[in-house]
């Protein structure tokens, strides 16, 4: 058995089955071992993006890592875009990147890259493993490292190590359970919560699944305090029967307009708000000045045990109250941001995922899908655009018997468009619709944003329409039945159709 | 004047007049400052690989800088894969790459990421520029450094130092002149091309230009030695007039086959021979046991001077033998790499660029390419695939009067295929020939390099015919005319069609 064989073998025994990969030469021993130790579902990518960020929608969905299988360090650069967005979800990922062997590194063949200094930037665990014997127990500390954090863990694999005999199974290494808060801690956000002053519950990571979430809502109904989360989104609960949640605009009058006289932050599982971006003469957080925080649980903690202490605290018994349903009636004319809500809301099937890399078009979607079938709702975390396609193809291979519905922004879909051959091959119930503006919509708003004139060439670099991509052909020339809608009514019955249709489709809306 | 006018006024009067760009917020004071300061020709790519990779063809046929423009950490890293490719091919290239302002990158906003320690992996020059009055005399610097390595440099430009006033203009720092070789080199390069063992003149870099090539035929043509250079080519001029270079082999067998019995080898330019990955049982380099290297000069230094001394000391003066022009009569039937090379030894307009990312296909085409008319010829040098496509938009944009026609392995292309939109926005003079054999051909001839054995999952791995990417479509979908041969006659017809139309065309060759 050699190292790679013995990584395939150990990898199944710790229950991990799935491999994003998009392989080299450097990887053809582990590719060997996949056919000699058979179980390992293999999906192919044409490029590394679309490998790590369906890593990425299948962690979210799974709670547990995919392997990414990349090709030495400019592979792994690739990939690094839709990582970043992993690590700031805290997806668990396993990343396997074969490299140089070490009896050739020293030479620096032409593919050599610092593939290690590459990992590190973006990872909680990262290893070169170098001996055939140790390749499947690094693998497990990666694992468990992963899972943990949860984030991305790296494996850097040298070729020889993976083709040389001598490997060895591990044992998967059993994750440490969750911490709790302190006990200092809770009593502090049950003061807080009672002390009378305005105050936001934070939520972000697992406390946005559906049992904290409820936990959560007793405790604002209970007490007064707004139940929000930030901006980006790992996964939600949303939908009929869940507890709804505000979120901190994007932008950033906004965002300081939505804490406006917000006293006090308790947050579970959320980092402190902080702008995307600096802007001249704005603050750096949307957080009124003198607003106080409090850290109950960091991303890795045991957000429902911080939930029910303080629920129990401050005697939150009641339930939320739901939102009521919209009756919006027949939905016409051209699309809006607003009708784009609604229609999803009427036509999202049971059990649903929305994948929202909708960027600007679609910022204030979310209380329309309150009232949506439940679902399970995925937004771009780290800001790196590209992520939907590929996320959408790593969700719906999680959740073969969910539909995803991927609300995609035309710019970013551009990045990583290839994540649709591979929705095809797999044959991913995903129902993409291309939010058609031909242009970088969210440049135009941040250049007024950051005080700047718009001119000729700034017109120019933000525009997409010379020529106008045709989605329609580029998802054919991807293998995927595609077609156009310019009316909300369209939308909705190219909607219907394609969530009942088996397999990918996509949709052009013109907006 | 902020950080960022005086940035741009400073590149334009230093003659860094075009920008590949995918800008984001931290870059719109730099778009903006565009517009105040006009004479930059701004290239938008749709994905930062196509940003990358165009500066790398640009920088190829320039011998001058490009700038990119990318946004943050992430930007870079979707950029990093064609970096690594002009790092390898000493491309001088400089890149702006707009980051968090200062102010806030403490606070870690979602899309931060260590920008510094990623251009570090692959930069001559890397700098973090937080003065707006320092902001253009740093640019200055990091122009110097690409032009002097040759290679990337790479300013981090925070975006409070781009929009702060109190920048200033700076001058252009002028590059050292290269330094020839010391006299002993060129005494025992002299000393070993007399000395009666098998000896291989090998180049690359600037000396594959013709005046050097001219120099090194004399010299291989007096004294015996073997005109070579390496697998991976920047730039040669080649074709009717010039003298012909042979290749070493990329693959492993082939190219220790090519070198066997050589006893000595004079680097002019180019690194000493090691195989692109390792192999099990394999040597690491081509070069038979005690073989001798001498190294010349660097890629950095004066090519000229050394191969002038050389054949003054040789007493070098009659012109290389050029090789006789084949008469191949009417080319048809389906193809193949021969027939694929004689079809664009006969197509090829007068000072054309040939961008060759053909991988396995077109390996052995070189040779067709001494007889066809004169050209420069553009090779993927780092070998991380993707390069194709953007190269051929980037050579383009240098030299709008050269039809660059772009021989492209199917599986690269896919990497970034973006790049069309581009070439078609821009109008560029492109003839893209996709050889489409639906698979990771080369992946199928690793497998056996290795000594694996190829089973089921790594047949579907390497195999892209479920479904058949649609090249017509895809390219329509950028706004590109296409077609597709299945034929030689055909493919001739096409080509001639597609060179004597103004802008793009693409060609699928069904292999």
């Amino acid at each position: 058995m050699n190292g790679a064989e013995a990584l395939v073998q150990s990898l199944l025994n710790a229950g991990i089955d799935t491999c994003f990969a998009n392989p080299g030469t450097s990887e053809m021993h582990f590719v060997a071992a996949l056919d000699r130790h058979p179980g390992m579902r293999c999906v192919l990518g044409l490029f590394e993006g679309v490998v790590t960020g369906a890593a990425d929608g299948y962690g979210r969905m799974m709670d547990k890592p995919a392997v990414t299988l990349m090709h030495c360090g400019p592979g792994l650069t690739n990939g690094m875009a839709n990582l970043h967005n992993a690590r700031r979800a805290n997806t668990p990922v396993l990343n396997l990147i074969g490299d140089q062997a070490d009896s050739i590194v020293a030479e620096d063949p032409p593919l050599t890259a610092d593939t290690t200094a590459l990992a590190q930037t973006l990872s909680v665990w990262t290893r070169r493993s170098h001996d055939p014997a140790r390749v499947a127990a690094d693998a497990m500390e990666g694992l468990r490292a992963s899972l943990e954090s949860p984030g991305v863990a790296s494996l850097i694999l040298p070729s020889d190590a993976a083709w040389t005999e001598g490997g060895q199974l591990a044992p998967a290494l059993p994750p440490a359970a969750p911490t709790g808060p302190t006990g200092l801690a809770v009593d502090r956000a049950a003061q807080m919560l009672t002390n009378g002053r305005k105050t936001v519950l934070l939520l972000s990571n697992r406390a946005l699944r559906e049992a904290p979430l409820e936990l959560a809502g007793r405790i604002a109904h209970k007490t007064g305090a707004r139940l929000m989360t930030l901006s980006q989104i790992p996964r939600l609960q949303a939908g009929l029967g869940r507890v709804p949640i505000e979120r901190i605009p994007y932008n950033v009058d906004l965002s300081i307009k939505a804490l406006a006289g917000t006293e006090q932050i308790i947050q579970i599982g959320a980092r402190t708000p902080v702008n995307f971006f600096a802007y001249p003469g704005k603050p750096n957080t949307p957080m009124p000045q003198g607003c106080t925080c409090h850290l109950v649980t960091r991303p890795d903690q045991d957000h429902m045990a911080a939930l029910d202490a303080i629920a129990q605290a401050v005697g939150a018994k009641t339930d939320a109250p739901r939102p009521d349903v919209p009756d919006h009636g027949p939905l016409t004319g051209r699309p809006t941001p607003e009708l784009l809500g609604a229609a999803i809301q009427q036509t999202l099937p049971e059990n649903a995922i929305i994948v929202d890399e909708s960027v600007s078009y679609g910022r204030a979607l979310l209380p329309a899908f309150w009232t949506a079938a439940p679902h399970d709702y995925l937004h771009l975390n780290g800001g790196s655009i590209g992520l939907g396609i590929p996320m959408a193809a790593g969700a719906a291979t999680a959740c073969p018997d969910r539909r995803v519905v991927a609300l995609q922004a035309d710019g970013s879909a551009l990045y990583t468009l290839q994540g649709l051959w591979t929705q095809a091959r797999e044959g991913l119930n995903v129902t993409t619709i291309v939010l058609s503006n031909r242009s970088y919509a969210i440049l135009q708003g941040e250049m007024t944003a950051v005080g700047a004139t718009m001119g000729a060439a700034a017109h120019d670099l933000f525009t997409l329409d010379r020529p106008a991509p045709d989605w329609q052909s580029l998802a054919r020339g991807f293998g995927i039945p595609a077609t156009r809608a310019q009316t909300i009514e369209t939308l909705i019955t190219q909607i219907n159709r394609a969530n009942a249709t088996p397999g990918p489709s996509l949709i052009e809306l013109l907006i």
